[in-house]
């Protein structure tokens, strides 16, 4: 194990101060972006990676918040079969990191053209996702070195929960998410109880990473760390799904990692958790709530700074972190270099 | 190996003569339906396991051919969250083998609220979702025996295929979907040499599975079959989200199942079948292209009748038939029954 501190490790480090320097800058903003907005029905977003998951965020908490459905974008239409959509009706998204992928971009731009209103929200305000859009929401949180996304992932989810937010026109969300900085950096002090559990799953080999509702994007987001940074090949899936028939493939000794703060995906939850100490598999669980923190071999623990519990439409940005912090000592158990992980680059343009 | 013939292998047998029945008794009904429709922005398609597959066949098939978008929807919205989305705009479907999903039932009760076009593509006419919706089409396949999903699975594909060629009011098409049992027939005529490279993968832990477009689906479809029947740990991916992020997880000598008919997605397919094997990687490749197959320690061919490949848009449907009969194999091959898979059960009822 290496003495200098990773770049991921730092990004991972920065993430509350940068939200809530975010939130202050940007609120405003998204309160104006929201207020001009024309009429739509549904919202259509284009993104890839990292940044689908927090698509597949606001997927949930849009429609729950805001009460219109969302649609995740097939780019492909566009750059491999000349079809692109009829897009009546809708508000087209576009989420990057670079703001650089020709397919995302692909997206607006044909947006454009059919005169719908367009979105970007990109690191980099000067990108061309950004220049074919007619609203931009710069994430502002500094260039990410690290080839692993940590502070632009949790840095568009709180965007995407200030637009959420903002489109209910409910304070109480609104609150909310103003204490969501405190949240993150309580969760955070907690890093180093995730730090000493790391060394058990040196030679982990597989996982399945599970989560519900909001927090379905938590277990994408994750599987996807744990694979880029320590090449676990890690399984996302929804409860439901799962017992579907991914279920079968679980054998006694694997390990699963729950998402499952208190909030109403926790019950459901909470059963399978049951099922699958019964089956013999080893939880790794990130919640608040002790009843699911005893169930693991390796608890991960939200902080609920004041005793309240984080709103489960937020819980995704919190329960994020404990998942980067294992991802990031778990390739150092490894000796892997975490801010280079091998053959992946930072920018993918796909077409 | 049993010398009893499963249920499994009859019903991948079975799928040529049920589907060309299907599209037979179907196609005129499916017209009338299609005609009938009043003005919709987007397609709105809750589903689950095997029919979620289906939906994101959609996804690209309508929009492809309609030109209308398609949104997954997210039953827990209705299930857990109490929010069911305002859905203005959007024609409503279920997809359902058994049509007895509390979830998906609940997603189309509410369309049919809040007044919206609903429709009902399921196995059981009698069932609970059919009778919530303004239309059913019936597979009409018989009953399912085995707990894994195939003939349901590719008569779901054929019914939503139906569906597009048919708002595309384009006789081509059609007349490429009445094709399609003779490709299904003829591939599945080649099914014995699937079986003889099954025993290879007898100790195979994980896997890949790459498809693009149309053949997403595919990818999650064969993947789900794999974990089913062989308790492999297989991952679906597309090409374009592979690079971004996951390539870093695949180790040399691991396998990677390739589903590349000919077709717009081809080429991106073979660069990266190119890189895989560079990597030293073991490539299983599903297509009807011979300069993919020459890349696969195991070829899985599809058939083209009268030495036309089958049009990209159906080829999921025939893709998928190789890949049931490897699943099939290899749970012989690990001395497994096909027809009942530890841990789950053929109807899921999903709150």
């Amino acid at each position: 194990m290496t003495s200098r501190t990773s770049q991921l490790e730092q990004e991972i480090a920065s993430q509350p101060a940068l939200i809530a320097a975010m939130l202050e800058r940007e609120l405003p903003h998204v309160a104006a972006i929201c207020a001009a907005l024309p009429p739509f029905d549904y919202a259509l977003i284009a993104a890839r990676g990292s940044s689908d998951h927090a698509a597949l965020y606001a997927k949930y908490a849009w429609a729950a918040l805001d009460g219109r459905p969302v649609a995740l974008a097939a780019p492909s239409l566009l750059t491999l079969y000349d079809a692109p959509p009829r897009m009546n009706g809708a508000l087209v998204v576009g989420i990057s990191q670079s703001g650089q992928s020709p397919d995302i971009v692909a997206v607006l731009a044909e947006a454009q053209r059919q005169r719908r209103p367009t979105l970007a929200v990109t690191n980099d305000p000067t990108s061309p996702l950004a220049a074919v859009a007619d609203a931009v929401i710069a994430l502002g949180v500094g260039p990410e070195r690290s080839v692993a996304a940590t502070k632009t992932y949790t840095a568009e989810l709180a965007v995407m929960a200030a637009i959420a937010a903002t489109l209910s026109g409910s304070r109480e969300r609104l609150a909310e998410l103003r204490a969501l900085p405190d949240a993150l950096a309580a969760t955070l002090a907690l890093s180093d109880a995730v730090a000493a559990r790391a060394e058990r799953y040196r030679y982990l080999d597989r996982c399945v990473v599970i989560g519900r509702g909001y927090n379905y994007a938590t277990a994408f987001e994750l599987a996807l760390k744990l694979k880029e940074l320590t090449y676990v090949m890690a399984i996302p899936y929804s409860s439901a799904d799962f017992r579907h028939g991914p279920i079968a493939a679980a054998d006694r000794g694997d390990a699963a990692l729950l998402v499952m703060p208190s909030g109403r995906a926790f019950d459901d939850l909470l059963v399978l958790a049951h099922d699958l100490r019964a089956m013999g598999l080893e939880l790794l669980v990130i919640s608040d709530a002790a009843e699911a923190l005893e169930l693991a071999t390796t608890p991960l623990a939200l902080a609920a700074p004041g005793n309240a519990p984080i709103a489960e439409w937020l819980s995704p940005i919190v329960a994020t972190l404990p998942g980067q912090t294992l991802a990031l000592r778990l390739a150092l158990a490894r000796g892997l270099d975490p801010d280079a992980p091998r053959t992946i680059q930072k920018v993918t343009r796909t077409r």
